[in-house]
């Protein structure tokens, strides 16, 4: 939260400043950080990524997505705290990483991100609209639910051509799991849980996540990192397929639970670490549900297992602090 | 809206000619025209149909579905205004038309016909409650989920044979666009796209229900069939398939998209027309959406693409008045 | 609902007590009754049909998942008198019941049991909140979502070992219904109809369950009994399989619909009584619905057909009085 005070301070700055520092915030928000620093190394952190897996595309796609997504809610007259705060960025950039993973990257996949940038923007007016009176958050639900929207259409238009989407069947039983040891494989799974927020499977971007978290706020990069290892630890525990573990693919949503939950609408504490370990081990649950659930559609989960999670256990407005302060830090 | 004056002078007709307005009133609601004149062009559209396809119990579903599911609204105490802004017949209607497309036309159809217009009516009652606090209405919701409800149910009782229902499938991508050209083929698929909105595959019936639109509003009209345009296009641009796109179907979700965003819950205006085009082409990317969605359950769509597009697009709110007038007018 | 005094009278008793009669009521609130009677019974029919199905794991489960369920809520700060009333669990009891049933008995199984009671409550609190403002009440809506959640991430994880889960498949129309006739197969399957609320295939325990509501309230056994009969004679009408309607698939879910909309949250009368006839058959058919929306998941319904027909037919709160009184009585 920035005060009245800052932000008459940061209204006399020239406008291109003021700009960027919008888009960077935006960035940043995707892991609840209202911090242009944490921002700017999330861009490091994604173009490291692009780079290393030779899709640079994938870079392209999030500052599309991040600047549309801006735009839109200026168009649409999105209140301008929200804007500045870069709460109508993180969708949009959401959009342009995941896209261009998902469709060929003909004109029409970046007519399609421009378009799904904006989309997103709309939706999160709607779903903040919808919850506005029990005061919990869209989260990335615009994101999903717009990404869902032009994967699934494009099994319907020869135009909008997948690339790499699942193939679509019918849910089976997963066989026994596979190898999955050693320190320094542990090592970098808990970090592709952390880039793989952004549809990055690198380690080297994950450290990337963890300083920009860090810049933003200690307690973040601490819930972030342990989060993954504890989504980790579940998944193997219950016997998932250890190469989607490698890969990150249980932890990344798991790691925005612990940062959402354990830091952001909640002060940390015991208690809250506490409910937040429980809302951590139901989103590597709901990732195995929602991986079975989705195989007929043919798309990937995204963060909805986060979503879910939030929405579930942030809806209850359970009390959790530690000497019951009244005052509620519910930003984002 | 009516005005309270002239409500009084209607109350004081005779009881048939009251009942009948209602009942025209209803099917003009469909494409949100609080008029009898639009109502009564659009039975005669669904008549002329029903008889060029050879399948009169369409137009006779339409009117038993009208009838019970104003009836259903008196007996459980809908407000009296709304039964005569024909409010709780428009799902009914439509409940009613599609049923005898897609099952086949035995008694137990005819029972279905008859309880699904009623649970329509139920359906809307809960939607428009559930919805009030957010100022948007049911749209044809209670259509769609009553209609879905029925149709799948027929996949587990011997006794509600389906007639025409897709078949089951897991989703595949579409081959290369079918041929589509020519002058006469547009005209004809921007006419059908707007009677499929009531399930009819007739370009003339499209004249009818769009001379309907213009008896209520001149400017419904204009943005019904220019929503069909814009949706073929886009359909077309994408890689629709072809006999799809000619048959209507990409296109009847837009019309109302089109009508309703565009005339009824926002004045016309540059602003508006801008948005309503923008969620006119959301409404094409839905339907390819949900077309691969749905295809493991083997149900069709129906208008819900509208219905996700209208929600989606009028929750936020957005102020798209040219001079910022305040008087709301949200009918529907 | 208890009287401010009787609770005050109800505290002065030992801790035990209170703790048994807490656990009991919420046993009976799976039938809305909040009564320990009903919940002894309720206990001792499921007691009975584990037994007789050789599966004792089943009534462990239902007392590990009641008392956690309980646990959680005092836990997470749930309101004393709604904790009192045994509001807390009944999805406990529930999910305690079903897990083992569709799950191998191993460890993860019964670390799922406890988790998912716990979730439960969880859930339980976020529904209410959501719902809170339209005074319309979560149902067994928590257990059926935390129940989804765990049996579908059981198809990713190889720990979490399904024991019968129904095959995934696409749905298909159904064959001719089985042979399905006499007396005393009509008196069973109305018996079994009961008892498949808690997932058991008994007469004798149907029988028991009964009792129990009779215990708590005798028209509320009235109508429970009634409704199997009626959802039973709906299903064999739409030709439902005659071993599904048998074994009382097609009516628990009914039963649970006629007691609440019956009994529960409207007074009993004969307009009352229409109402709920009409959404016990809803209920019918949304089960054959969900039975087909279902099936390319390869998970059961659960008591989702009761749930969204609840919901339907609460929300629109239509006015049912006999002389219009304007004391409501919604508990639960």
């Amino acid at each position: 939260m920035v005060s009245a005070e800052s932000r008459e301070t940061e209204r006399e700055t020239c406008f291109v400043v003021r700009v960027v520092r919008t888009l960077l915030r935006g960035a940043g928000q995707v892991m609840f950080q209202n911090s242009a620093w944490t921002g700017l190394l999330f861009l490091c952190g994604i173009g490291w990524g692009a780079w290393r897996a030779g899709r640079l595309e994938m870079a392209v796609g999030a500052l599309v997505g991040l600047c549309v997504g801006t735009l839109a809610a200026c168009m649409l007259g999105a209140p301008r705290e929200e804007i500045e705060d870069g709460l109508h960025g993180y969708n949009g950039i959401l959009v342009g990483c995941a896209l261009p993973v998902f469709l060929d990257g003909g004109p029409v996949c970046w007519g399609m991100v421009m378009a799904g940038a904006f989309f997103s923007t709309v939706i999160m007016m709607a779903v903040s609209q919808l919850f506005r009176s029990w005061k919990v958050s869209a989260m990335t639900g615009p994101f999903v639910f717009t990404t869902w929207f032009i994967l699934l259409a494009s099994y319907s238009f020869s135009g909008v051509r997948a690339a790499a989407l699942p193939h679509p069947v019918l849910p089976a039983p997963q066989p026994d799991m596979l190898t999955f040891s050693g320190l320094d494989m542990f090592f970098h799974a808990s970090l592709t849980g952390v880039s793989q927020v952004f549809l990055i499977d690198d380690a080297v971007a994950g450290g990337f996540f963890l300083a920009g978290l860090a810049a933003g706020s200690l307690s973040a990069a601490v819930y972030g990192w342990t989060g993954s290892l504890v989504a980790m630890s579940t998944a193997l525990l219950l016997g998932a397929n250890g190469a989607d573990v490698h890969a990150g693919l249980y932890q990344f949503s798991a790691v925005l639970t612990a940062i959402g939950i354990g830091t952001t609408f909640y002060h940390p504490g015991w208690r809250a670490a506490l409910y937040t370990l429980l809302a951590t081990v139901f989103t590597v649950v709901a990732q195995g549900a929602l991986n079975a659930a989705l195989a007929p559609l043919g798309i990937p989960t995204l963060t909805f297992p986060f979503v879910i999670a939030a929405w579930l256990f942030l809806l209850p407005h359970v009390d959790l602090e530690p000497e019951s302060r009244t005052d509620s830090k519910t930003s984002v």
